[in-house]
């Protein structure tokens, strides 16, 4: 004897989430079935335009609603400096520094072979095609640091001295406002490698 | 500058599952957008159907997708033996252990007047005019051992007795403290066999 199948469903539906399992599910559909009905409606119609709805920037990858994103389509920003970043989370993240006014591109993943993730899957084909164009004056990498991070990096690096454009690494060190100790060594020796003359 | 509205819909309405913030919520949008458009779409519709499809048993509360819950509805149920239990996961404990072929009644909740949980919400209004119909001879307490649970069974003791109806306890082996729906089926079906009169 099991659940009706309608509560079934919902639970087995709920494992497609990231990091949910069957204790989980069944928990999400019992709150929702006994004191959250409207949140469910609203979460199932959100789901539905979203799934439909939300498509790839033709230009930099990130999610739009029509064939250019916001950024993409806003004359102020500057079409000669883009930013290339792994996620959407990272087009937030520059964005809330509010120190940058270029364009972006927007990976959506690193370069990671084993997972069968390589140039074509992350769009670098599409890159590579604007840097050939002309308009691109300095390609800023914004990658990470982590192995597939490097790896990524190095591969962008490649495709624009090919094409003989700037290309910046945003710096790396030690992070503002934070204690020192709980920076890690690999982090610091390249602060320490990196350091500048000191001026106020 | 943030998200496309249709994302942060989405993003915005995950933070309604219970365990999810903001930055799970995110990455469930992501994940889904990314390369899970057919999961996404089919918890969409699992969703809706369920919200809308799923109600309780008008007879014992459970989960039902008719007016009547199938073990309700099944004749080969003894309908003179209830246990009473505190949600539907405890229902499928109870038939997991293979040992009970009676009825359940599931109060969807405890006795916690902190939290604005009487007795009315529970549905024990409902309880005792069957306890009255004269058709039940026995009732199992299997409610767990928590405070909010000896709260709740004592309660539905002293329904049962103004009914002059039998009640029984599963026994003690159920782990004290604990949640009955962790317990596995050996165990639930021992606790049942050496259920035992109920008295204070
Ligand atoms: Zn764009
Ligand atoms: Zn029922």
């Amino acid at each position: 004897m099991k659940h009706p199948p309608l509560v079934e469903t919902l639970i087995e539906a709920f494992t497609c989430l990231p990091g949910v399992g069957p204790r989980s599910a069944q928990r999400m559909a019992y709150t929702l079935l006994e004191r959250g009905r409207d949140d469910g409606r609203a979460l199932s119609a959100a789901l539905s335009q979203a799934m439909d709805g939300v498509r790839q920037c033709k230009r930099c990858r990130n999610y739009a609603e029509e064939e250019l994103c916001p950024i993409c389509q806003d004359p102020r920003r500057d079409p000669g400096l883009v930013c290339i970043v792994a996620s959407p989370a990272d087009v937030l993240a520059v964005e809330q520094s509010g120190e940058y006014r270029g364009q972006y591109f927007v990976l959506m993943g690193q370069l990671s072979p084993l997972d069968g993730i390589g140039p074509r899957e992350l769009g670098l084909d599409v890159l590579e095609a604007r840097l050939n164009e002309g308009e691109i004056q300095e390609l800023i990498l914004a990658t990470g640091t982590t192995v597939e991070g490097e790896a990524t990096a190095h591969y962008v690096l490649d495709l624009a001295r090919e094409a003989g454009v700037n290309v910046s690494r945003i710096a790396q060190g030690v992070p503002m406002g934070g204690d020192l100790e709980f920076v890690d060594g690999a982090t610091l020796a390249h602060a320490l490698r990196g350091r500048r003359p000191f001026s106020t």
